[in-house]
C-alpha cells in the first residue's frame, strides 16, 4: 500500500531528477518567453508539457514522505511548482509529513477551499496536527464538514497541549467485547475492508467501554476458534493517560518494544484512543532534532531556504546572549589591563585557559544532561558524581596544566609564568567540573530543561572565570 | 508478556526503593560485622535476608529493560549486588539491554559458565550482538551448543560490520509459500505456540526461498479462507540487502512507518532475515546518542560511575585537539604582542570577536549538518545555501558589529577603535559563514561524517581567524 518496490533510499535519486527536470523546465520557459521565434516556441511548449507530465508521473508514484522530502530540499520557487503538480487529494498527507517551516510556506500559497479539500482524506487526529497552521475560517469549515463523532474526536485531540500523550494519540483502534469467542472476533474482522495500520492488538472493553485487556493479533491467530476472549487476553499491559508526558510514553515504547498502546481516561478507565510506534518515532526524531538545534543556538527548525531575514531572527537570541557573556568576559579582562600592559604574554596565554576549561566543562555537562534525560541521577548518587567529576578535573588539571605550563615556559622562557599557567589551568578545570555538575542539576531542580542553556552558562562561567583566575594569579605572583 | 500493569515510568520509583534497600542493607551489614552482640547480630541477619528477598522479588517483577536501567544508575559495588540477585536465566536479556560500558563491568564479574548459560535463552542474532564483549572461549563454547542451522545464522549475523542492515537483522520471520490458501495459512499459524514479536506480515517465498511478496497479518485477517495467497499478497514493498547502511534502512522505517521489513540476499533474492521497528528505534537512539556524545567531546558512552582514570581517557582526545587549536590561536595573538602592549584595550576586546563569530559559525554548521543528514543538499542547491549564509552573516555583521563597535567606543572613548571593532566583527562573521558551509560539505565530499569534527574545525578557524582579523586591522589602522 504505502510501500515501494525499489531499494531505499531512492528519494535522493528522484530529487536529482526533479531538480534536473525543473532546471530544464526553467530553461525551456526562458526560451519560450522569447516570443521572436514562434514556431520554435511551439516545439518548446510541447517539450515543456512533456516534462510536466514526466515529473507529475514521478511524483504520483512516490510515498507522501518522499514527496515531503523533495519539497523540503527545493528552493521556494521550485517547491511551489512541484506542490502545484501534486494531486490535490494527496495534499493533506503530504502536509502532515513536511517540516513545520516548510508547511507554512505551502499553506501560505493555498486558498481556503484547497485547504479544506486537503483535510478531506485525513483522520481527525491528523487534522488536529495540522490545525495550528490553518487559518481560523478553514478550521471552522472543516469542523462543519465532520460527523458529530468526528467533531468530538477533533475537539478531544486539539484539547491536549503539545508534548502530551493526548496530542499524539489516534482513534484508529479496534475494540472488542470480552465475552465473545475468537471465532466471532475473526468473523467481525473479516467484515472490515481493511484494518488500521499498526494494529498489532485489539482492545478488549466491557459494556461501559472500560479497558479490560489486550488481545494481540499474534495470539488471536494461534488460538482455537471456540476459545473465549477473556481466556486468552492479556491483563497486564502498559497504558497511558492522555495528560501524561509524551516523553515518558516514548521511553516506554522504546523500553518495552511496543507497536501500539492504549490511552485510557484517568478516572473512568475508558478507552479513548491509542498511540502507535510510528508516531512515537516521529516524536523522538523531533525531540532530538530540536535538542540539537537549540544546542547549536537555533531557536527553531529553519527552512533550508528561509529568507535571510527569517534566518537572522531565528539565530538572534543565541547571539545576543553570547554577546552579553562576551561583554562580561571582556570587562573581566579589562580589570587586569594594568597587568597585561606590564606582561603582554598574558594576553596571548589567557584564551588557552578559558578555552580548555570551557571544553572540559561542556564534557561534564554532556554526561550529566544525558544521565538526567534517562533518569539515572538520584539524590543518592549525585554526590558520588560530584566527587568523580572533581577527581577527573584534578587529574586533567595536573596533566593539561603541566602541558600548557611547559608551553608557556618554552615560548616565553619564564618559569614563573609556566607555574602560574599550570595553577590557573588546574583551578579553572576544577571550576568547570563543579559548575558542570551543578548547573544542569540546578536547572533540573528548578523544573527547567537542563539541556537548554546549560552549555551557554558553563561557557560564560569558564570564560569569565578562566580569565579571572589566570590574570588574578598572574597579578599576584608575577606583576 | 513483556508488559506491565502500572503506569510508566515506574522504574524511577523502583530505583529509589532499590537504593533505599541497598542503603539499609549496608547499614545492617555494617552492624552485623560488629561481632560483640551476637544475639542482635542474628536478628539483623534475618532483617538482612528479608531485604534480600524483598529486593529480589521487585527485580523479578521488572521488565529486563527496567532492570538494565537500574543497573546503569547504580555505582559499581551496588550494581554487582543487584546483578547477583537477578535470576540467572534473565542474565542474557538484561545484558542485551544495558549500555556497552555497563555491560563490560557486568561481564567482567561473570565466569565462563555463567556467560555460556546467559546466552542459552537468546536468539542467534542476539548472541551476535553480545559476541564482541564475550571472551573467545565463551564464544567457542556457545558455538558448540548450537544446532547447525543456528551456527549458520550466528556466523551470518556476525559477519556483517556494525552499522549495516545485516548486523541488525533477526531470523524470527514466518515465511509461507505463495500457492496455498488463506485457510492453510491460518491452520499453519494455529499450530505454532506463539508468533514472534513484531510479526505484522508473513513473507511469501517460492520453492527456492526467493521472496515473492508480503502478506500483512491485517490483510490475512480480513480475507476469506478460500483465497489463494498470491491473490492478496503485496508485491510492492521495501526490502533491504544485508550490506546496506543501517542508517538508510532506519530512514526508510521512519518514512514509510514500517513495523518489519525483509532482508534479502543481493544476488539470489532469497529471504535471509528481517528487520523490526524496535531494533531500528534502538539503533536511532544509539546513533543520536553517539552524535551527541561526540559533539560534546566524549569519545564514547561513559558509564556514569566509570573510574576517574577511564573517564579521563574517554575525554582525552577532544581536550588534546582543543589544546592544539588553542595553542595556535595563542601564537596568532603572540604575533601582535607589540600592538597589544601599545593599546592594551585590544586584549580585552579580542575575545568578543572570536567568541561571537565562533557561535555564528556553529549555527551555520548545525543547519548544514542537519540538512546533509537527511540528504537535502544537492549540488544544485549548495550554491544557493552559500549565498544565503553569506547574506545572513553580512546582516549579522552590520547589526552585531555595530553593537560591539558602540560598546568599544563607550568603554574606551576611542571611535577609531569602535570602527575597527565593527569591521573586524563583520569580516569574522563572513569567514564563519563561508567556513560553516564549506567545512561540512568538504567533509561529506571526502566521505567522512560531517558531524564529526566540524564543530572543532569551525571554532579553531574562528578563534585564530577572529584574533588575526581584529588584531591585524587594529595594527594597520590604530597602532
Amino acid at each position: 500500500m504505502e510501500q515501494r518496490k525499489d531499494k531505499t533510499p531512492l528519494s535522493e535519486a528522484v530529487l536529482e531528477q526533479v531538480t534536473d527536470l525543473l532546471g530544464r523546465h526553467s530553461l525551456v520557459e526562458a526560451l519560450a518567453q522569447r516570443q521572436d521565434v514562434p514556431r520554435q516556441g511551439l516545439v518548446e511548449g510541447l517539450i515543456h508539457k512533456l516534462h510536466w507530465v514526466e515529473l507529475q508521473k514521478k511524483l504520483d508514484a512516490l510515498h507522501p514522505a518522499d514527496v515531503a522530502y523533495i519539497l523540503e530540499a527545493l528552493p521556494l520557487d521550485q517547491r511551489l511548482i512541484v506542490w502545484d503538480l501534486v494531486k490535490a487529494d494527496r495534499d493533506g498527507e503530504i502536509l502532515l509529513e513536511v517540516s513545520d517551516a516548510v508547511r507554512e510556506t505551502l499553506i501560505e500559497h493555498m486558498d481556503g477551499d484547497e485547504l479544506v479539500a486537503a483535510t478531506e482524506n485525513l483522520d481527525t487526529d491528523e487534522i488536529a496536527d495540522l490545525a495550528p497552521d490553518l487559518p481560523r475560517e478553514v478550521i471552522q469549515d472543516v469542523f462543519r464538514s465532520l460527523s458529530p463523532e468526528e467533531r468530538e474526536q477533533l475537539r478531544s485531540a486539539m484539547s491536549y497541549p503539545e508534548g502530551t500523550v493526548g496530542a499524539l494519540m489516534d482513534f484508529d483502534m479496534i475494540s472488542i467485547r470480552d465475552d465473545i469467542t475468537i471465532e466471532v472476533v475473526l468473523r467481525y474482522l473479516r467484515r472490515l475492508d481493511e484494518m488500521p495500520d499498526h494494529t498489532d492488538q485489539l482492545f478488549v472493553v466491557d459494556r461501559a467501554g472500560r479497558l479490560k485487556g489486550l488481545l494481540p493479533v499474534n495470539r488471536l491467530l494461534v488460538t482455537g476458534p471456540e476459545t473465549v476472549v477473556t481466556a486468552v487476553m492479556q491483563t497486564e499491559f502498559t497504558r497511558f493517560r492522555p495528560g501524561e508526558k509524551a516523553h515518558d510514553a516514548a521511553q516506554a515504547f522504546e523500553r518495552y518494544d511496543l507497536v501500539s498502546a492504549a490511552v485510557v481516561n484517568d478516572e473512568s478507565g475508558r478507552l479513548i484512543g491509542r498511540m502507535t510506534v510510528n508516531t512515537v518515532m516521529d516524536y523522538i526524531r523531533e525531540e532530538t532534532d530540536s535538542d540539537r538545534l537549540s544546542a547549536g543556538g537555533l531557536r527553531g527548525e529553519e527552512d533550508l531556504f528561509a529568507s535571510v531575514w527569517k534566518s537572522v531572527k531565528n539565530r538572534w537570541t543565541w547571539l545576543a546572549v553570547n554577546l552579553v557573556t562576551a561583554f562580561i568576559a571582556s570587562r573581566v579582562i579589562g580589570l587586569f589591563e594594568g597587568s597585561i600592559s606590564k606582561l603582554v604574554a598574558l594576553a596571548a596565554l589567557m584564551p588557552i585557559v578559558a578555552g580548555i576549561s570551557g571544553n572540559s566543562g561542556n564534557q561534564t555537562i554532556t554526561m550529566i544532561v544525558r544521565a538526567l534525560a534517562v533518569g539515572q541521577i538520584t539524590a543518592a548518587n549525585a554526590r558520588k558524581l560530584f566527587v568523580k567529576e572533581i577527581g577527573v578535573s584534578v587529574l586533567n588539571g595536573l596533566i593539561w596544566g603541566g602541558v600548557v605550563g611547559l608551553f608557556a615556559f618554552l615560548i616565553y622562557h619564564n618559569w614563573q609564568l609556566g607555574v602560574v599557567m599550570t595553577g590557573a589551568m588546574a583551578l579553572s578545570l576544577l571550576l568547570a567540573a563543579v559548575m558542570g555538575v551543578a548547573i544542569p542539576l540546578t536547572l533540573q531542580k528548578l523544573g527547567r530543561d537542563p539541556a537548554l542553556g546549560a552549555s551557554v552558562m558553563i561557557t560564560a562561567t569558564t570564560d569569565s572565570g578562566g580569565f579571572f583566575i589566570f590574570l588574578g594569579l598572574a597579578t599576584i605572583f608575577l606583576v
